[in-house]
């Protein structure tokens, strides 16, 4: 992780986006550009400084983490700290003329936003910067690459754990306690999501909770798990049939497979985000499930696990070497039961490489 | 929790605070009001109606959960949708004249107002409003009482949990991989904030993340932790000392334990959350220890794990009967270690509760 060069290579981009100061909060952003790992701070940068802010929680967290930046310990809340020392210094920020002040628009909420305003004063115009910063991050390096590997693997190895506990009559939660627990154990930081362990009918539900309701026979449980391991995530989902699969649990299932076997055979470099996503929803739409789809086909992973890019209708987003992208089309039946597969892809110069591959056969327990 | 009452209650003071409508996209708040537990929605309320706006993935949730509002599903995102509502029925909002659009600025993000604000258009005059809902929520009624209370209960089982574990050699890790697992199965949605297990140098470090590094003698381990319980937060602190106390980690115990003693003690309607503040922290510079006392002595409990009031300096919000809030002092000495001492405290007629009190007396293991 170059630090120094991420914050150099940010900094060298602020005029031609017509800004001469920008202030990053969104903590990912911040651990992204100058390492600090802690749960409050803010970095100010110009074309020549770097400042960094935080409370005294994270004195010596800060002094061994950040890098590139100068650090300031501060005794208010972060942000109301940038904008005084910014107040006070205007010199320091822009040399002559009102200074033109980017603020994470997508981060940053509108009453922190007009408290920066009111406290640095009419010299600084307060505006949304363009998503620069999370536009870097799409791009993993190769260490990146290689944490985030390392995290898909600990997920395929988590997939082998909830094989030898999901039975019928185990509850959800029971699963979903094995699964962190294994991941804790295997050096895990944690989760990088609320685990998702659904069965029968709230199987249906993309998003459902595990319950403390005993799995059924005749059913599919949707797994949906992954960890966050040196800062880094994943995320990976399997769907197994308890009981023996009916001729429609066999039919859906392959269809899901199928749709997520095109979508991850179409990512390359030069691809958009949009075309990935047409590729699976028009498998499912070729099997009459199209309907079913009912959410987007996946999503950028790293330091956050969503992050850019959306792979999603519409999204003109061009597809590049280096991304890490998940591909999760899923088929949910209301009143009935859902499938959901997902793997997390890299794209790569030649094309792709799903990190860290496993089966993806139907397995009925 | 009758979501109806709560949501009439809203709706009768948004003339009062100068609304005609007001938009609730903060999901703690959208629990609150209406009952919906997913991770995606936006309420919009007038005086007169109520609406709820979410996407596909929470179709079967939203009817079977949402109480006192309308549904709609979009294929939106719940806030576009909201807006393009609005702005297609502005005579349904308010009947005549430019409507104030309250929005949650606390939460609302720069780019979703200004998005928001362009949707709507002219018509609407988009602006922060006050936290009513926030403020609503820090008076707990009876069944969130017990809910809170069931998930104290459950935190203090883990320590117990935590003392069969916790010993020279076992890694902060594993300690917390057992807690959450016991949280897991004991029917624990989750964790209500990533557990904290931090020993020796980095129990000095107040928001430490649990390492692979095995716990050594002679030095504290700070154990911070909690669970979500049918929606709601418990937060617990105890600390143990490894191997035989020195002179000077009683001392400081001593003092931390005397700290939230009479910071509890304090507790009372009336009294307000600075002055809750100021009684820890006289009893810590009584032992020459404030300045290592380095954050604020607590905050409220409910639906999040950090909720209104604010335990801390200078806060003049008032307690009042039906409050919930940690009292947590704990002192770091850098490059040695640290202690804290925490527990949840209802606030009720006659003082205070203690939430499934349990001894806080020195444990050496």
């Amino acid at each position: 992780m170059d630090h120094q060069a991420r914050l150099i290579s940010l900094q060298g981009v602020l005029n031609q986006n017509r800004l001469d100061a920008l202030l990053v909060s969104h903590l990912p952003n911040v651990r992204y550009l100058c390492g600090f790992t802690g749960s409050a701070g803010a970095l100010l940068l110009t074309e020549k400084a770097a400042v960094f802010f935080t409370d005294g929680r994270y004195t010596t967290q800060a002094r061994a983490e950040v890098r590139g930046a100068r650090v300031v310990i501060t005794r208010k809340a972060s942000l109301a700290a940038a904008a005084e020392w910014i107040a006070s210094r205007p010199g320091r920020v822009v040399s002559k003329g009102r200074c033109r002040l980017g603020v994470e628009g997508q981060y940053l909420s509108l009453e922190d936003c007009l408290q920066l305003a009111s406290t640095v004063g009419s010299d600084f115009r307060v505006r949304p910067a363009p998503a620069l910063v999370e536009e870097a991050r799409t791009i993993k390096d190769s260490e990146e690459i290689e944490r985030i590997r390392a995290a898909a693997v600990l997920a395929g190895s988590l997939f082998e754990r909830i094989l030898k506990v999901l039975r019928r009559g185990t509850t959800e939660a029971e699963v979903a306690a094995e699964v962190e627990y294994a991941a804790r154990t295997a050096g895990a930081e944690g989760m990088s999501f609320s685990t998702i362990i659904v069965s029968g009918e709230r199987s249906a539900l993309p998003h459902g909770r595990p319950g403390n309701n005993p799995i059924q026979s005749n059913g599919f449980v949707v797994c949906d798990f992954g960890v966050i391991l040196s800062g880094y995530c994943s995320d990976r989902t399997r769907t197994v049939y308890v009981g023996r699969p009916t001729r429609e649990a066999r039919r859906v299932y392959q269809a899901v497979r199928e749709a997520q076997q095109a979508a991850i055979e179409s990512v390359r470099p030069g691809r958009t985000a949009g075309e990935v996503d047409r590729v699976a929803r028009k498998v499912l739409q070729g099997h009459g499930l199209g309907k079913y789809f009912t959410h987007s086909t996946g999503h950028g992973v790293g330091l956050e696990i969503h992050e850019a890019p959306r792979i999603a209708a519409g999204q003109s987003e061009v597809l590049q070497s280096g991304m890490v992208i998940t591909v999760e089309p899923g088929v949910y039946l209301p009143g009935k039961w859902g499938v959901r597969i997902e793997d997390m892809v890299l794209v790569t110069e030649q094309g792709r490489e799903v990190l860290a591959p496993s089966s993806t056969e139907l397995i009925a327990v």
